[in-house]
């Protein structure tokens, strides 16, 4: 990000919000240094960098005071829980193509443009502006605005960008990652091929969140998975766990250079052909996974994670129709309407409440209220650094406490 | 091709067509030995084979008896000429996914299945059979059945399997070439994006018929081409004929790699995204390509003429919206009803008579009547050795005439 872009823009959303503009004077009683990253006041903390780069060497904590009241049309809520997701990593590192807004009310304390960390979380209302309708205290709710700073312990936010979710039968866990994977997979099971029941489709990276959550979904819908996972230690246990989750089969990608294996999948589907795969690899292992398409099918392409680009046989598109597509969960929630997403996330909630969709193995990274945030910097440092080594296996679930002195 | 696939394939053919083989009975006072490819006897001529293979080793010359009268709803045709498409060829090499069905007729004169080549062509009517309605004596058809061998003096064909087009102002060699290269051409800026006047298009092989085709087509929608073609000796005299055509822009691929290409297209299209890529190459500089289409685009393939795969970034799909297709004429004709069909060739064959359509370079190749079939065969041998060193440049029209003797 050059930093004439940055500064512009961060000028631009310094100049927009009257409101919040309104409140942070509220608080100009307070001397600029109250603000710091060595010690903490009172009041909250936020994940935040002023730069790209290498999240081990660019992040650090912030603390920052209660907010003030909220404006008319928003809502001040608490995080109670925001996933490290790997696109967080990339936008951090400057490399995704969405970049977000500096932080209005931290940007301002600071003097320059400053970034809260964080695209996806769970929110609670704890303060309710003027004008609010259909939100109240204590209500949860998560974010559908792309990049809105999660990794914080407060937030103030307009209505327009955040949904309410039923807290029944939901565990905070769930309804904190319940905006990326899950309607990644169930939109990609949706939007492509018309399936119907006892339908196949192939999968590779089915081990990720998202790969999990289509395994879920489609076992809830009666599809039928062919599922494709990395060869390693305790292959056959993880085997036996996404069998658990309702996976019709599961195969190792060295299996997919072996002819036998068509043959073994034509036994499989009957011979009906397979309309629908979805790839988060791309690389040579898709390549094969995509000769195993029927006619007319569609892959569905919303991760890389071999860094390969996807490379097909021409004749696929020709002689098979084969139509490939990309998938992008923010440009979803951009294209469709507030119903369509409450929507979704209803039928989310459902699939959750029914035992049907569970939510990802995780563990919580909790930044306590009493750390000093030098303290506190080393901590999210040290995890993004063993995050950035990979095969960290579960998701990591960051809780920003409120700050105490 | 397997023999036993071929063979079943050929009984089955030849089990079904009820009326030729009573038509066939009708010639049943003729020997067997009458057929031959060394002597002509007076009557048809078609261009056979009866195994895959090189065609400039497998193709013959076969001289076979006046065909009987026209069995109800079929009509005998004269083929006046038709193509020698690259498609062709490789359906002889037997690498064509779709696979021709044997000449019930001339199988079983020869008591093995033959196979004549030819799939496009442009037929006169000379007989007409009982219930046949909407087509007499001399009227112009072509073929929307695939395959349907028409390097062949004459053919009773199904009338469902042929198409009246209207003889005003076409020339025979627009008509004998209309069923391929033109409709593929219009239904790729068709079928995919949604264009208005003023769009931008790029394509590459912009000199293939179908390119030459897209150009014209695209002229007269109001839509901007920029056309990639191999740089090569006399490409400034291409490019003027290109641009003569309608071409917007025409670019050879080794600007694809210069970093001021995009500039150049962003000057050229003010900005606008380009939302359709037609693609025959496959391989690098299409790739390259690939990534001077805007937001939202449809890259489709109907060729690979680098024999590479197509390769391109996963980001392209996830962030950038591409969907990639392919388009196959044959399936188009296929999955179409009649009146699609008719529609399609009146509107091919208006924009010809408005000269807004040039058929293609051309010669034609004629296997004379009085020629016999030993020479014939060492004639259409030697062309298509030639045409298998590419880069003929001129599209062939084969005319085989009706033999003397």
């Amino acid at each position: 990000m050059s930093s004439v872009h940055s500064c512009t823009k961060a000028l631009a959303s310094l100049q927009r919000p009257r409101q919040l503009q309104h409140a942070w004077r509220l608080q100009s009683n307070m001397a600029n240094n109250t603000f710091s990253t060595s010690s903490i006041m009172a009041g909250n903390r936020a994940i935040v960098y002023n730069t790209n780069g290498d999240p081990a060497r660019v992040l650090s904590a912030f603390s920052f005071p209660e907010l003030p009241p909220p404006p008319p049309d928003t809502v001040n809520i608490r995080f109670l829980l925001a996933p490290i997701n790997p696109a967080d990593i990339n936008v951090i590192e400057g490399v995704y193509p969405m970049k977000p807004e500096p932080d209005v009310f931290l940007s301002q304390a600071k003097d320059h443009p400053l970034f809260v960390g964080g695209n996806e979380g769970l929110g609670k209302v704890i303060d309710v502006g003027e004008g609010v309708v259909g939100l109240q205290k204590d209500d949860w709710v998560v974010m559908t605005k792309a990049q809105s700073g999660t990794w914080s312990s407060a937030k103030n936010v307009a209505l327009s960008d955040v949904l309410k979710v039923p807290k029944q039968d939901l565990s905070e866990a769930q309804a904190a990652t319940i905006t990326v994977n899950p309607p990644t997979a169930y939109n990609m099971l949706h939007d492509f091929a018309q399936l119907v029941k006892g339908d196949w489709i192939v999968q590779n990276g089915a081990n990720s969140a998202v790969g999990q959550a289509v395994i879920q979904i489609a076992a809830a819908k009666g599809y039928k998975t062919i599922n494709f996972i990395r060869d390693r230690y305790g292959v056959e246990l993880l085997k036996q766990h996404l069998k658990l989750l309702g996976a019709t089969h599961v195969v190792a990608y060295d299996e997919l250079t072996e002819k036998s294996l068509r043959a073994k999948v034509k036994t499989w589907t009957g011979g009906k052909d397979i309309r629908l795969g979805l790839n988060c690899v791309s690389g040579n292992t898709t390549t094969l996974m995509a000769r195993l398409l029927g006619n007319n099918a569609h892959l569905v392409s919303y991760g890389a994670m071999s860094k390969e680009p996807l490379s097909l046989p021409t004749s696929l598109f020709i002689f098979k129709n084969l139509a490939c597509h990309g998938f992008w969960q923010s440009r979803w929630y951009s294209d469709k309407s507030l119903e369509k997403r409450q929507e979704l996330l209803k039928t989310l909630t459902a699939l959750m409440r029914e035992g049907k969709l569970q939510g990802p193995d995780y563990e919580v990274l909790t930044i306590g209220g009493t750390e000093s945030d030098d303290s506190a910097s080393a901590k999210i440092r040290d995890l993004a650094a063993r995050l950035g080594q990979g095969m960290y296996g579960k998701k990591v679930l960051l809780k920003v406490e409120e700050t105490v002195t």
